[in-house]
């Protein structure tokens, strides 16, 4: 089995502790380690090291290199973020001169997974549906009407993997409106897209052939280029050029390949979010339902977060459900309730020119 | 004239931008200047440098000689804080021996005043009161029925001094509760003690004698060793000793004196707290009422107050009310209304044993 881990996103929502250069992926918010580091982690006993192949930015690419430490986990540097159809495509070619016929498991590395042991066995199962050419997914059973996500239509059931049940997809469906996503939480055919996906090099490659011909072209060049000393000139030249395009759009909505799904019933998060984040580590609150995520002194003080990382003395009064991020160079202060819009400021910072605070 | 400035204060209710090593007088909360420095303004027109007493704690005098610069102002030092009658009785032995017929004006260093003409000429007709032998205080007309002051009612008008009436004092009143805070208000003859007072040295240390012979004594031999190498050694010997008592309980509320009052209408304040800054400043209001002391961002924020500095960049979405100060090593996010409660910090902090942030 192989792995790709999408390490490539720059997410703006949980500034100001995420920045460009620092993704969420790299913070410390659902444990004392990064939500990359616990990616890793996750797949340790699935895959072997030298066959998990990370795919970064080359802005994080430093700070990538030192959270894997002595792992034998081939980095691999995009010269720019191109979306997860070119991410997937670019890792794919590496795994399939190695092998194309074993199931690699594609995981986003900014996510968070309660049940580990059941995770697992779930990725387990998947890459043995996933052998013999179908493309598979990990579909989360919703708990909430949520308008953020795609969903994916399970059809009837296939067959069993490993005792596991796997489904059909219907369909991908774009993110709902909320009347619709109330319709599908009732309905319980309809599943949260986790981005996980397990399938083979060879089916992969073919259908981005099928679904994405010119992204296909460019792979090949970038391809036929490999170990060889041009390399590295060709991927600078070829990559920025290629399209900007999701794998859920480019591929999935449109393939003629078996596509089938699990239920993922493991825990799932994409940690979306500071109230998400809130929400996630319930267990943890104090006594005023505070998740302090660095000590801080309270006074009637209810429903907070704290998060710092500056090591100042942190202090509140009186103030109820506000997220209180305390970084060296910043400080957000916001009601939690707003924890969707919180990206306008590294976007107001980027437009009036202090890139270094976005 | 003279005049005395009680630079010994050591506030906690600013916290965490207030410390003991950096009491309110020594913040930029009401301009871009210390409290202490425009205290110290507000008086040149009135009284030559040289004939002005700043009395401080050792742990401030080195923060009160910079911000005096290039003054010849004189700095006493007191080696330990004894409240305002050891504070004002050290610098009026001072005074007697150069001039014990003059009238001293005793400021407190960490109030406001709007009108500083206004102000300017109360404290004329004040020293005009004051020339033959009585004590003359300002009087605040109260504004609302405040619970945290002294008061001083007013008797019936004695005199003109420079034009402006002059009034007997019935009598000192101590901290009242509300509902009679509520009659005082009405009444119109209560009036806020503002612990500005005029009085000449011989005045005032005939009544010290009078009314606290303990202290006369200390000071007798304090007084002694003025102007010897001894002078050191006694200071430190006699002053800890000193009963730490306040100027209005000690002499005011006993003395024999004739005892005058002004009205103090130059619009004053004692600057009691982050929320009477926030009230205070309501002319530098932006278009959400947010008092923004410091940069800040702000994304539907209303009736908040920052104060920052740390020179981080702050943003603040969605919240109502709230006091956000933010230090290089402390940070607090309070609740307006709580502005009373926020000395609760320092005072936790330093039986936490972290005095360096209390």
């Amino acid at each position: 089995m192989y792995a790709i881990v999408m390490a490539g996103g720059s997410g703006t929502r949980f500034w100001p502790a995420s920045r460009e250069r620092m993704p969420k992926q790299f913070l410390r918010i659902t444990s004392d380690r990064t939500l990359f580091e616990e990616t890793i982690d996750r797949i340790k006993t699935l895959v072997a090291d030298e066959q998990v192949y990370v795919v970064v930015n080359r802005l994080h690419e430093e700070t990538t290199r030192n959270l894997l430490g002595s792992s034998n986990a081939r980095v691999l540097v995009e010269p720019v973020g191109k979306n997860t159809a070119p991410c997937i495509a670019l890792a794919a070619i590496h795994i399939a001169r190695r092998d194309e016929n074993s199931p690699i498991i594609v995981l986003p590395s900014d996510h968070f997974i309660r049940d580990r042991e059941r995770f697992a066995l779930k990725l387990r199962a998947a890459c043995e549906a996933a052998r013999h050419g179908a493309i598979v997914t990990l579909g989360i059973p919703p708990t909430r009407p949520e308008t953020g996500y795609g969903y994916i239509e399970r059809g009837k059931e296939t067959e069993k993997a490993m005792g596991e049940e796997v489904f059909e997809v219907k369909k991908f469906v774009e993110k709902p409106d909320f009347e619709t996503a109330v319709e599908y939480l009732k309905g319980g055919r309809l599943l949260w897209n986790s981005g996980i996906f397990i399938f083979t090099a060879k089916t992969i490659l073919t259908e981005i052939r099928e679904c994405l011909p010119d992204l296909h072209e460019g792979l090949e060049e970038i391809g036929e280029a490999m170990e060889s000393d041009r390399f590295e000139a060709v991927i600078e030249r070829v990559y920025p050029q290629l399209k900007s395009v999701s794998i859920d759009y480019g591929v999935m909505e449109k393939t003629s390949a078996m596509v089938r799904v699990l239920s993922g019933d493991f825990g799932w998060s994409d940690v979306g979010s500071w109230q998400a984040l809130y929400e996630l580590r319930s267990d943890e609150y104090d006594e005023g339902e505070n998740l302090l995520l660095s000590e801080a002194m309270t006074i009637d003080a209810k429903r907070n977060l704290v998060y710092s990382t500056s090591g100042r003395a942190i202090a509140l009064m009186g103030v109820e459900g506000l997220i209180v991020v305390d970084t060296p160079d910043a400080l957000m202060v916001a009601r939690k309730e707003r924890s969707q819009d919180v990206k306008e400021f590294p976007e107001n910072l980027e437009a009036a020119g202090r890139p270094e605070l976005s």
